[in-house]
């Protein structure tokens, strides 16, 4: 089992979305994060979706989304030649014996604080998903109220875009 | 036609985002941003949309929503009460006439140069929806490549969680 990181454009039609995560539940394919919202047309829009699976049924559902109605271009977006990011939003007890070193931990990975009030506090971080997961295994040792993060988002390095790749 | 900002806290259940993003399209509401990833639990994952629509049709579709196998609590996020942001990657031609005025409104936005080469540069922001869109704005006036956003992530303000509200 590997972990890939997908890009799909696809035309602003009504019902897309759902073709394509029928498609990786058909597959039976989990799907780690999703997100999907407009580009730079009005007309297309782009979902990005991490999930794990084996290369060949990778490859073949690759194939199978592009039968799809409405689908343009699917790029595998891969560690080296992409930069990926993604926002984590998480919400901690504002415990006094805690504070100072939840703030040393946040300094660290550059979090800042978005929300504060008596019972509680809410830190933002934007990183690669590495950064998150350390960020979020160091926050274990307090207690954790609530998280929200917002799957992965991934361009590929230098002037290509995913349009480079249109077939449709 | 109102925008929401919907929070689903679903079991991680076989297929469940797809049995939500069908009840939308099923709805007829379309939806302008989604994002599903993990919580603070490994059972549970989290699905934000945001959509556009009516209250009436909007209220209905969540008492639907909250029929479907594995959906454990709902919870609208409202501006004044919810803090919520996107992160969004732009890749620009790296063109030197632009380059100082690119500059300029980068630095406005607190936005991260991640990638640099002759040809482009890829810019990242954080920031809430409505300043996302007015960068992007400014962004028009040079020669956009691509645009990748995650959509919005949100949580309550204070110590309430989506869990707060869990009816299964």
């Amino acid at each position: 089992m590997q972990r890939y990181t997908v890009a799909v454009l696809v035309r602003n039609q009504f019902g897309v979305l759902n073709r394509v995560t029928s498609m990786f539940r058909r597959r039976r394919f989990n799907i780690d994060s999703l997100t999907v919202s407009e580009t730079e047309s009005a007309d297309y829009s782009r979902i990005t979706v991490q999930f794990a699976g084996e290369e060949v049924t990778k490859q073949q559902l690759v194939n199978q989304l592009y039968k799809l109605p409405d689908i343009c271009s699917i790029r595998e977006l891969e560690g080296a030649s992409s930069i990926s990011f993604e926002l984590l939003l998480i919400k901690l007890r504002n415990d006094p014996a805690a504070r100072d070193s939840i703030r040393a931990a946040a300094d660290a990975f550059k979090a800042e604080t978005v929300d504060y009030t008596r019972e509680s506090i809410v830190l933002r971080v934007t990183a690669d998903s590495v950064r998150i997961d350390s960020f979020l295994d160091l926050m274990r040792d307090y207690d954790i109220l609530e998280i929200c993060r917002t799957g992965v988002v991934s361009l590929e390095r230098g002037a290509e875009t995913i349009r480079s790749g249109m077939q449709v």
